[in-house]
């Protein structure tokens, strides 16, 4: 059913060592006739890209982060063809190599967002895993993509179906986005209860296997408020125009209601592979073995309103989303140090959300800022975060 | 949003009286900018469809049942410029008007296959509720349509479903169509006890309010067996690859499972000018009143495994899908006598099914059948189920 005579897409895998690089390197692994891997990057784990790049035989890696050794990666790599690159000046330079054809965007943190936006000026097809780009810089990035046609594909599991369900429908035919969310480990801890949680039982996610901040985040439901944003930029929607719905089973990975009082659902087990794939092929589906999503065989999917009260995270997450500008920059880069905080053990649960708070009102919102506005932001809010967390 | 330029689209609703057809009379009144009633039909309602065309001012009316007395609609609209017609050939005359864009096609029986045969072939886009055009007729009415053009849209709220979830997608990457099914008002009676089943019980259905045959088909699920042959001529695909899913909230109204384990559902409350409308407004979707599906305030959504010693009509149903020629003609046939001869008390509930079978046992199939073959086998199939509900 796949077999074409297509050339296969050549990708750069950018963050290739961690959780989502890695399924990435599985789908390509099972379609070797459609994807190639031209080049792969890792933060600063030098023997996981060197293993990789022994095995994929890129055209260039790199070791983004400055601080990291590359010497290890060159001497590894010594008479091969591999270039080997070093610092985030190399991780641009990857992003639009000539033999590239998509980006799969997958490095972690603010770090991302110049990459995204010099991959989109470049016309690649980016394929985003990165939050930052989209809550960050959202309207920056989408209007670059729309000026040299690039296409931006989430990888999300939400995004992705939302991007599914809208296949062939027409935009001004929508009348909300249901984004769907697991309510996380606490979704019926007693509210007084949650004063006391620990970083051990926040870790402890109910169906996806994720990094810790994200996770923590899906306690908090800050993720959610990630998603919201994200969602705002991709599909230009208003954010009254979003729902969001707890789906605690996570069968249902969101769901589009249309003006005429119809609505289309993307369900699939909770398996990151399959969005990841989606956003390779887009805009074609390539088979993957059988075993996926069986109704008769699941559990009862129950939705609930989500509570702000134990959720006030959410309240945030629309806020930046109305007001953008640089606030959903502070809001992001506010929670990551908040959620370090609190794994640390410098602040308690509750106060993750709060410190986010405190640092979204104390900041002076810059609208329509470009790139170095919003690294400013970034940065300002991660020192107020920091500030608020050592007290 | 629903401001345009286009002229209305001209509609002739035939089995305008009926369920299904006052139904698309409330869709065309929500949208008078959108839509216009070029046409009537009535079997024999003769007050119903003078009054229907005293309001709606179409510029012909068909009364079909050649033995029904057309004398009070002829009188009721003299004076008009309403044209009278009557008996089936009024009603083919109807289908294939120059002022006609779109056939609803309400009428109950085998008496709607030539309808939907010459609606195709005059290239008009044919909105179907009538299942014999596409059980009986499906093969032929589908080629039909293919050589003229003509579109076949479905108002059946499961085929209207599957026709969104398959929007914008590609054909060969379907995977498999899961039909939902509510499981009717016996699906956890014991199988001891379905032998005592009174019409009664049996019209008493669960979610949807529909008509005395439709029914009772949902109580022994042949209704769903008819489902699977209509999915497979419409959306040609294999019946192998079609799982009937019982689904007791009838939320989700079908949906499709694509080759990379995505699946995609349409979900909506049981409201049938939900499909009626996208039927209408096919491939665009016009605004309607909301207060549509709210999944947090929906019910849990459950799904099982149809159980074929409950359900014996479901073998019935891809048996005849998987021969096709005249076998599914003979299936509807024999099962709306068989139903009647329930509802009247001669035979009983469990009797339903295995009068079907025996017809269809009895019956010596015509591959590739004409109109005039499965009229034949239709007629056969009657005779034949009536001898055996008599015995």
């Amino acid at each position: 059913m796949t077999a074409t005579s297509h050339s296969p897409r050549s990708i750069a895998i950018l963050g290739s060592t961690g959780s989502i690089g890695t399924q990435v390197l599985d789908v390509v692994h099972r379609h070797p006739d459609r994807f190639r891997v031209a080049c792969l990057s890792a933060h600063s784990d030098a023997p996981g890209l060197l293993r990789q790049a022994r095995q994929e035989r890129p055209s260039a890696v790199c070791l983004s982060d400055p601080s990291a050794d590359p010497t290890p990666l060159q001497e590894g790599l010594a008479g091969t063809a591999i270039k080997v690159l070093h610092g985030p000046g190399g991780l641009l330079e990857l992003a639009i190599r000539q033999d590239v054809d998509t980006v799969v965007l997958a490095v972690v943190g603010a770090a991302g967002l110049p990459v995204a936006l010099r991959a989109a000026e470049a016309g690649k097809i980016l394929a985003l895993a990165n939050k930052e780009s989209l809550v960050a810089g959202g309207a920056l990035l989408m209007a670059t993509a729309r000026r040299s046609g690039a296409e931006v594909i989430p990888i999300d599991s939400e995004h992705s179906a939302i991007l599914q369900c809208l296949r062939g429908e027409r935009r001004e035919e929508i009348r909300r986005i249901l984004l769907t969310a697991s309510g996380g480990p606490f979704r019926t801890t007693p509210l007084a209860d949650l004063e006391g949680v620990t970083p051990e039982a926040a870790l402890d996610h109910p169906t996806w296997s994720m990094g810790p901040r994200i996770t923590i985040d899906s306690a908090t439901m800050m993720n959610k408020s990630l998603e919201v944003i994200e969602a705002c930029e991709l599909f230009a929607v208003d954010p009254d125009d979003v729902t969001v719905v707890i789906h605690p089973q996570s069968i249902i990975h969101s769901m589009v209601e249309f003006h005429d009082g119809s609505t289309i659902a993307q369900l699939g087990a909770p398996d990151m592979r399959v969005p990841i794939q989606y956003a390779l092929s887009y805009p074609n589906r390539l088979e993957s073995p059988p075993g996926s999503y069986d109704p008769a065989g699941g559990p009862s999917l129950t939705f609930f309103e989500p509570d702000l009260e134990r959720y006030p995270a959410l309240s945030l997450g629309f806020a930046a989303a109305r007001e953008r500008g640089t606030l959903p920059a502070v809001l992001n880069a506010a929670d990551e140090v908040a959620v370090a905080g609190f794994l640390d053990g410098h602040i308690g649960f509750q106060e993750i959300v709060k410190t986010v708070e405190k640092v979204m009102e104390a900041h002076r919102v810059v609208p329509e800022p470009d790139l170095g506005a919003i690294l400013e932001a970034d940065r300002w809010a991660r020192d107020e975060a920091h500030r608020l967390c050592r007290r």
